[in-house]
């Protein structure tokens, strides 16, 4: 890739972690700006008007245009890369387990870990509050999803580490954050371990 | 593609559509197989261990393969196609949009559309009649989303008609059900009709 690579990002979002990783398993340099989500920096005129009508982060900057959405922001890195499988439909169950994350367990797993570790209870709506239990169970539910996958499988799609292992590592990993105890499910933590030890990995710390 | 392709449906899902439309644009024949999400079909032991184990449809089935997620069953049917954009970036967009579609969009337009058309007000929870105001808000936000992209593009993404204007026509196009007044939205009104108006175009309830 020639042109300069952007990241838009609040470094401790899951889903900037996800192109992150990606890049780095991929040997591409991200240039990195950061943006304070809690005072309101992505919601700005000017953030709307150029960077991301949805007002949202991580939004990937490939010269002068941008990428918003992490599925699909991975997806452009990782394009006719080894991290996407060459076979046709296992590059679609790749796809589908992305999908998958950003719509059962994102939602529920992600969304706890923000309210409890970054926004704290005590500062959530009533409406927030009468979610936490559906929400804990949703999350439960894709937690057991995983580990039966898992029980039977070392990856998610294709038979090998690939982008939908990348994508679903960034929320699982930092699970605990949100309430959920990792030990409970003992084939999710093997595969967070094989994943934590393939050559290029980054911390979300990094 | 030489493997029988079944659809795992409820055919008035806009998911279910999505996927459906794709085929109709390609040429591609499915067999339908159809399940009463209000009866619990999709939840049953077969259905969680043989065709996914999320235990929702859309699912696609290729040959003795299944394939759950509407964006990767459409993916997995167009890849190749031109109804991907060669372009990488381009490409990459289109997702993008599918990816907003899944994240921004359907939780809260289908689900309204979904709670008052087919559960009824009268059946609803008192979490899920709390949620009513904000998804409405949500849903609107994404309405004005797309106005104001389709008031300066006559389509979603690579500048021509596409997977992403096929995933997002899907639960739009009815969006009336859930309460939403289409004609607030004139740019959308008018992309509704240009995707309609495309060769090969099949209807929800065909």
């Amino acid at each position: 890739m020639t042109e300069t690579l952007i990241l838009h990002e609040y470094a401790l979002s899951g889903n900037c972690y996800k192109i992150r990783l990606t890049a780095a398993h991929l040997g591409l340099v991200l240039e990195r700006r950061e943006y304070d989500i809690m005072k309101g920096e992505t919601r700005t005129p000017a953030f709307l008007a150029t960077v991301s009508p949805n007002g949202r982060i991580p939004v990937l900057q490939v010269g002068d245009r941008f990428l918003p959405e992490s599925n699909a922001a991975c997806w452009y890195l990782a394009d006719g890369s080894h991290l996407l499988p060459a076979d046709r439909f296992d590059r679609a169950d790749d796809l589908r387990w992305m999908c998958w994350e950003q719509y059962n367990h994102e939602p529920n797993i992600a969304t706890l870990r923000f309210w409890k570790a970054f926004l704290g209870e005590d500062k959530l709506s009533e409406l927030q509050r009468a979610q936490l239990e559906g929400k804990w169970m949703a999350g439960h539910d894709a937690l057991c999803l995983m580990e039966r996958h898992l029980a039977k499988n070392d990856w998610f799609a294709g038979g090998a580490f690939s982008l939908a292992d990348i994508c679903l590592y960034a929320y699982t990993h930092v699970a605990g954050e949100g309430g959920f105890t990792l030990s409970r499910y003992p084939a999710v933590e093997a595969w967070l371990a094989r994943v934590a030890a393939q050559p290029g990995h980054v911390t979300i710390d990094a």
